[in-house]
């Protein structure tokens, strides 16, 4: 019986972010992407969410590398968590590497990991498979699509990509898309995070254009935040800059850092003197200052919030100041951003954010994009990725309505073994995979257990009820002390306090006779005796915790 | 000395919901709304915001009556929590009166407050105040505007409101507006909801289209989901189903008490038969059917939510389905309302939602509406209301565009006294105003203390630390007894609950000699030294809360 082709997404599937997929074939096995999530808000306290790596770990003997499309946290981001566990060589483009190599260096993993670096047009051979390094558009510089050859026929994943003619760096090589689709693509794995918008993402020209409007005759100072990592952006801000004879300083550690590696690796055009110490812009006039920041999502304690609530050290938002929001907000953080963009105005800056003023555009493909990919590709099977389950299902039709019979395309969950000849595709069960939460240095030590207490403590609190129990007889010897934490404002509630305590009390009393040494039913007497109480009397359900310590 | 006109905002500024403003003079005052905020995401487990009374309380002998624009929760939500404290007459239209009833009759009230019904046009007299009640559109039936006359001037408040020259019930009453511009207006306070949106709000007409176009050929099940106190579109719903052959089922608590309420007022004109129980369109084919839905902002719990999760008793999702969500997410409810979408698709609904399918409509004047008003009005002096510091600001510049000079343009904060005469507007001091938690029964008892606790359980957990020591020599009798909640798994962390257990003794040994018996020294050494060993090995700092008992 011949080998099947595997594919499985262990991440990116039927959620936004930690995307990574795994092709297997024989003994080999490649993965591409290795991207984090971010929290949901009710994973209180979690740093990261992180992918299961279990399936990795137990087949590490066939693990060939790792492909990287491009340098986003949601392709990039568990690639030292990985590499704490199972180490592999990892191929991307320069600026992706560069990246990676700032991140394997904060975890002290940079010696330990072989990063090899590829241009589009590349191919590179990991066992039995073949990847192909496309150029792709996206909101990053260096971004690639993948064209793995694999025994029993092509697969394409597009990564995430836009169409943008006008791009400086060149459009997405659709000439060598069209070519593999000539050849025959077996499967295509493409990027659903646009595919509910229609028509066509703009061009990031269509940004420049805009900055220069904001610039022209603009006698202010001027702020401009927008994604750290969208070089063209920030190329764009540095030119426009130069045009108007403004000197350009940056704020926020995320932005310095990437700026840092771009100019290093060329893909960043400074001329001469452009860039000025964020202390030297002090002495300029404010008509000849631009400031670029972290900040556009609104993230607490980035350069724009420390700005808008005056806690950055080195500059004061002033009346007057220009600030352009280049960016636009990603699902839920529209409060945040909101909250700079108030304090902003209180503070008398100007704040251009609006839409309608073409200060941002998408990095990822709309529908008349796709259907493009699609057209040229004309995949025997169709994998829609990088999407919730509406994304993954619109861009499931969009595919059917481009001619693909349904029974080509295939939505999956994350752990779905997707198997291939080169004639057929059949799911054929699953393997491990899931979310890890990173909270501090805890890698998987926070789980649903945790989390279910952190929310009970968030909504109501706690309540501690100490007491000092004979062990000869189960008497109270000394409390019961009551303690409370984020339920009620103590010094008001005395009386209620006083309350509790006697119904503490009876509780204990209550399990007098045989069962008075027997702690575990005193305790859950003391639960829900109190519980009860509280809930008749407050409507509030905090976490009540009764500590017997026995003399 | 003459008196002077005090408007005093209480809510409603530099904020979104909880409007209330206070008109003053002599011996009387008015209220203008009364109405509640929703939590903020770091306001863990308050149920509502509510404005600080205490400046009611104070004055209540001045008190006259309280005016209610429309029966929104930002308008009306605090009226129970209001009149707890302070009881006076209230006055609104019919619908609006009907929603405030049950909002008494649920806190007990009802038989406590007198509510006076009014039509617009009407006019009510409250001390040395003439409120007349002026016809607006809004996303509820009924609302009003009011003109108030005051012994220095005409005061204009908009409440909420857009202008719909093809709305069922009329248009806003621009030709008593345009009256009151010719007669003179000292002060407008004016919605600033949606002031950032350029042209105008589309009429509730298009909604009415939309509908139409989604029923037609629709051969399936139709679930349609909006805000539940939105009449007009509900109306709308009924229509289109009628005219399609469907009956009418409705979920959700307050979906059907609304329903309750405008079909005994004569706001809602059901057809005989068109409204059936949920259980009686089991028996009906499928395209025979539709269901009026709550959840259409993705609240937990709310019917939509249930069906698509599948713990709706009565309703399962079933493939075909055409949900159709007629509402857009209020900022904040992105996520909800996205979850809730993709467990319909899940389950193989077909679920419109897009904005471009003109499903739904705002209720608030764009730009080109408020520059209407102001036209109209042509008020003396201006304050913007119902906003966030933007909106304020954008306000402000919108209403300087039309030529009111900068001076005459007032942006205060909730608690600000503007002092009126015929001529002039002056601030003149504050007065107590503010937020108030209400969490479950308890009003006032959470406060920011409580909530930063809150905050600190829920990003880490805690760890009660228990120990007897003796009260002749300070030494340890039993324990130390380490419990956690939300901190870590704790059956995979026994070694480090091993080590908490040793640095607390350490901690406490350390405190021996004169300070032995010094509880609160021990206590907060514990505290120190814990929190410093977690953070260097864990990077977390959760809450430390050290218990001695004496024995």
């Amino acid at each position: 019986m011949a080998e099947k082709l595997k594919i499985i997404p262990l991440g990116g599937l039927d959620e936004i972010g930690k995307n990574i997929t795994v092709l297997e074939y024989g003994k080999d096995m490649i993965v591409v992407d290795c991207g984090v999530a971010f929290p949901e808000e009710d994973m209180y306290g979690v740093d990261l969410v992180i992918p299961d790596f279990s399936y990795l770990v137990a087949n590490q003997k066939k693990l060939r590398g790792m492909f990287i499309t491009h340098g986003h946290e949601d392709h990039i981001g568990s690639i030292p968590y990985c590499m704490q566990q199972v180490v592999c060589p990892i191929h991307g483009t320069a600026m992706t590497n560069g990246l990676i190599r700032l991140k394997l260096e904060e975890h002290g993993l940079a010696n330990k990991v072989k990063l090899h670096t590829h241009k589009p047009g590349d191919t590179v051979k990991a066992g039995c498979f073949t990847v192909e390094f496309i150029h792709v558009n996206h909101s990053i510089a260096d971004a690639v699509a993948f064209a793995i050859r694999t025994p029993v026929g092509t697969v394409v994943f597009t990564g995430d990509f836009k169409i943008d003619p006008t791009a400086k760096d060149g459009m997405t090589d659709l000439a060598r898309l069209g070519e593999l689709g000539k050849e025959g693509v077996l499967a295509l794995l493409a990027d659903s995070t646009n595919v509910e918008r229609q028509g066509y993402t703009p061009s990031e020209t269509v940004v420049a254009e805009s900055l220069d409007r904001q610039f022209k005759n603009c006698d202010q100072r001027i702020i401009v935040t927008t994604f750290a990592s969208n070089m063209h952006r920030i190329q764009a801000v540095l030119s426009t800059a130069q045009r108007y004879g403004r000197k350009v300083a940056v704020t926020g550690r995320s932005m310095e850092n990437m700026l840092k590696v771009a100019q290093e690796l060329g893909y960043l055009k400074v001329p001469a003197g452009a860039i000025v110490d964020l202390n030297a812009i002090k002495s300029l006039p404010k008509n000849k200052v631009v400031i670029v920041s972290t900040g556009s999502q609104g993230e607490n304690m980035s350069a724009l919030y420390r700005m808008a609530f005056s806690t950055h050290k080195q500059i004061d938002i002033t009346a007057g100041d220009r600030i352009i929001i280049s960016a636009s907000a990603i699902p839920g953080n529209e409060k945040a951003v909101s909250r700079i963009i108030n304090e902003l105005y209180r503070k008398g800056a100007e704040v251009v954010y609006e839409k309608s003023q073409g200060l941002h555009v998408s990095g990822h493909a709309c529908q008349e994009e796709l259907k493009i990919i699609h057209g040229l590709l004309k995949p025997r099977f169709f994998l829609p990725v990088h999407g919730e389950q509406r994304h993954l299902q619109i861009h499931a039709k969009l595919a059917n309505a481009m001619g693909m019979p349904p029974r080509n395309i295939r939505i999956g969950e994350i752990g779905t073994v997707f198997e291939f000849t080169g004639k057929t595709c059949k799911t054929n069960g699953t393997v491990t995979a899931g979310k890890v939460f990173v909270d501090g240095t805890g890698v998987g030590d926070v789980g649903s257990v945790v989390l279910r207490d952190r929310k009970h403590l968030a909504q109501d609190g706690m309540i501690v009820v100490c007491v000092n129990l004979s062990s000869q007889d189960g008497s109270v010897i000394s409390g019961p002390d009551i303690i409370t934490r984020g339920f009620i404002y103590v010094k008001e509630s005395e009386e209620l306090m006083d309350e509790l305590r006697q119904v503490a009390v009876e509780a204990i009393e209550r399990c007098g006779g045989k069962r008075r040494r027997d702690w575990a039913t005193i305790k859950s007497a003391i639960k829900n005796d109190l519980s009860g109480y509280l809930y008749k009397h407050t409507k509030r359900n905090p976490m009540i915790l009764p500590v017997i310590m026995e003399i």
